[in-house]
């Protein structure tokens, strides 16, 4: 079953950005409460670029969130310190995002989230960026799991990110990365979970809630299954629980998608 | 590009039902003009069980539609006698559906669509029934491929409906109808088209629109490119554009949505 990651408490949003710098931690907790009910499995915790200091405010906007839900979070920032700032007052579930797939920062992060039991997305960039191609991205993926095993780093808690770049700045991508799943699915058994910033992709589009249906039907078909998401858009929700009961995860009646609403919240 | 099969002019449907009885052409040409408009590339022709002389009604039906618009019809009777006659006055291009994959029967309907300039829809059903799982579709498919070579049958105008079950009658099947579809696109090059009858997936469920849309995105990713579906929704057609844009199929614009339009509609 798909495991939406709620892409909403992040800095770049404007109402956040406000929120962090007053410190009114009721809009952090209303999103945390309404991403939960509508089915949220990790609500992503992002500063941007809202606050000088970007420790203090992940600190703040974690206890904001933990005070609100059970929901497991998703310590979202580039800054290795900003990460360790949300780990060490994190009570819930943990998601670190994210480790570069460099051998060095590997074997700083894995350790890490290991230290506080959280699961860890790798993205699929190195010294060299972002991957363009198919087999690179694969191959880095590999390496992620190499590492994952040399420091017996649990397979089924490592998120791999290959990277989905919006549909108006490389067209071809989104049919590539079909492939970059299915064969990232294959490579372990049990297999790592992939995620990608999936409004990404639709990002300065006209259409983002039609394209982002659309890529995210065919890449869950391929194996995509924690998505950082909208997760408010209902009409995204029900094509996720749509696209779950048509690869047959869960069991067809006339109310499924109230049952996978409740299988995605537990209630 | 895909090549939608407008589903909407079949006798199952009461208003059609009742415009047979009472030769009443302007409810087939207003659905002939509707559907063609809407981006239909064929517009599926089916007496049902409407009229007891089925020969009469089809050839009724194709002169009320041809007179109406230049769409290419889909003469669609599991009679031959009134797929015969259908073909008898028809002016316009033409696709037969269907035939099933018995050397008997192919050994006819081959020769009879070339003897028309016709496509011809295979249905990988034979003598043992609708088969169950994915070996045997792809077998039976890559009999009718066999089957063209020998009748010097172009195999771009070969149409293969591997049968897509309802999703509340065995739930397991969509998945595998990708990987059916995936290995017939393999089979030979140019591919056959692949066609299925999509709305025949949701029948009977409560989310038909939302269904349709979800197993129409999954497929068309793995090779459908001609299915019989409602044209007239406008959400699934635009899911159709969406999903083709993803893949690549043209050029993304913000206008995406109308320039896909225009391209189906040749307008």
């Amino acid at each position: 079953m798909i495991e939406p990651i709620g892409e909403r408490i992040n800095g770049m949003f404007k109402d956040i950005r406000i929120a962090i710098k007053e410190r009114d931690a009721s809009v952090i907790q209303d999103y945390a409460r309404k991403q939960t009910e509508a089915g949220a499995k990790f609500l992503d915790i992002n500063v941007g670029t809202a606050a000088e200091d970007q420790c203090a405010a992940m600190k703040w906007m974690v206890e904001a969130a933990q005070d609100a839900v059970k929901t497991a979070l998703c310590i979202d920032s580039q800054k290795l310190e900003v990460v360790k700032a949300g780990l060490e007052v994190c009570k819930n579930e943990i998601l670190i995002n994210s480790s570069k797939a460099d051998p060095e920062a590997l074997d700083v992060y894995m350790p890490l989230a290991k230290q506080y039991n959280a699961s860890l997305i790798c993205l699929t960039i190195n010294k060299d960026g972002v991957p363009q191609d198919i087999d690179t991205r694969v191959s880095i993926a590999a390496e992620i799991l190499g590492k994952a095993l040399e420091h017996d780093f649990d397979i089924s808690k490592i998120y791999i990110d290959p990277i989905l770049l919006p549909i108006n700045c490389d067209q071809k991508q989104a049919t590539m990365m079909t492939e970059v799943y299915q064969q990232i699915k294959l490579m372990s058994d049990p297999p790592p979970h992939i995620t990608v910033g999936l409004s990404n992709f639709s990002q300065g589009t006209s259409e983002k809630s039609l394209l982002n249906r659309t890529i995210l039907t065919m890449s869950m078909a391929a194996g995509l299954d924690a998505p950082v998401m909208d997760v408010l858009d209902e009409e995204l929700m029900n094509t996720a629980i749509s696209a779950e009961v048509v690869m047959n995860s869960f069991i067809y009646s006339d109310s499924f998608l109230k049952a996978g609403k409740s299988m995605l919240t537990g209630n």
